[in-house]
């Protein structure tokens, strides 16, 4: 493939541990431009980004995404976040009546957001900087918003670390996605039943019935069942309300 | 800048006016790939994506998202699918008991979601093809859902169209930015006063104070006031409604 945009996105993994040679500060500046360049709803740019710095602040993160200590190490830590805060009071400095606020408001919010971060991730991949998405920044709101002094309308919503890879990690094979044809529907959302259902974990995962089922046991204890799930939804609900309130 | 994937990035902006030049299979299926490739919260790619060739479909998406007309026009229209269907459906066929979803399940959807969008939308600015998001799509969510076949853990939070940009699309200027230091802060979110609240938009739109209220009065009646997203909002809580139900 001659690409190499595509190449990048094609090879892009998690990198979670990191090699000690720094990021200047001129490549992060760059990631930061990147970001702000993405594209936004109404060219509103509903999103802030925190460049934690302090180390402090750091390790309290690490600990309260479930004590994932390389987070405490990278080099660079972005938290991102959902922003509607800018033009609530831009629009009140103005003695504008802002109508009330709701869910749509925050999706769109989230969504220049998330859009954001990945073109953080596309420019650091283009620069030979590794990253990884700590979705667990999602948890823990009240606490986060009160360590980071976020107002109402500012909510946490993805985290990324940033750092070169070590040798190792560059290595490092990357799970295997769904093929298109599972993920990809022409038109509508097809109905499947249970055998079309197990093929596509089957073909992911490379495996056969009784292991899939093994497997699926290992995800249910790990993730679905795990204590980070139900702290991630009692923690996203108090933002929703927290944004409504 | 010699990197050309942050040439990209910072280039790309939306394109809302399409060429007769058609995206071919193969293009079509390199965009896709690059969104399947996507960072995903731990792997379980989260998403779908609906491929709407469908003229007829197209045509009611155009006029539920305020009608856009250009959105039936585009030669390609994909639905990005925040998705728990999928994993539900594989462990339910195994009889594993699902623990209640919730919003943080709902908010990791949506950010594998958009995620995988915004690989399509530089895989396609990496082959000279434009796009632009619809976030009107997240509007009247009981029509789509139906529209669309869309069982419970399935919510239409992203529209994109891509097409050939027509040369005066292509040398449109792309909306100026919010500055780095206007977005990015330093270890936690600042208090402004004011002053500083102004200055940040009167920066961006390179105006004085008083035109600042006339843009920002113009905004409110097109954007907050306006009835696109009172539905929006309140289709978005119907999608968390139906999610929790």
């Amino acid at each position: 493939m001659e690409n190499r945009t595509i190449q990048e996105l094609f090879s892009r993994k998690s990198v979670r541990v990191f090699s000690d040679e720094k990021i200047t500060e001129e490549e992060k500046r760059l990631i930061l431009e990147a970001a702000i360049q993405a594209p936004t709803a109404g060219n509103m740019s509903l999103f802030s980004i925190l460049d934690i710095q302090s180390q402090e602040i750091k390790d309290v993160l690490a600990k309260r995404c479930d004590n994932q200590n390389f987070i405490a190490e990278a080099p660079v830590v972005l938290v991102f976040l959902a922003d509607y805060q800018r033009w609530c009071d831009v629009l009140e400095s103005y003695e504008m009546t802002i109508p009330p606020m709701g869910e749509g408001d925050l999706f769109l919010a989230m969504q220049d957001c998330i859009i954001a971060a990945q073109n953080a991730v596309v420019a650091s991949e283009s620069m030979g900087i590794g990253s990884c998405y700590i979705g667990d920044i999602l948890e823990n709101y009240e606490d986060n918003q009160k360590l980071l002094n976020l107002p109402k309308y500012v909510l946490p919503v993805s985290m990324l670390v940033l750092g070169r890879p070590t040798k190792q990690q560059k290595n490092r094979t990357k799970p295997e996605r769904f093929k298109v044809e599972d993920i990809v529907f022409t038109d509508t959302y097809p109905d499947k039943d249970t055998e079309e259902t197990r093929e596509v974990f089957k073909r992911k995962l490379n495996v056969g019935d009784a292991e899939l089922k093994q497997r699926l046991e290992g995800y249910s204890k790990r993730k679905f069942e795990a204590e980070f799930r139900m702290e991630m939804n009692r923690s996203s609900k108090a933002m929703i309300k927290s944004w409504n309130k």
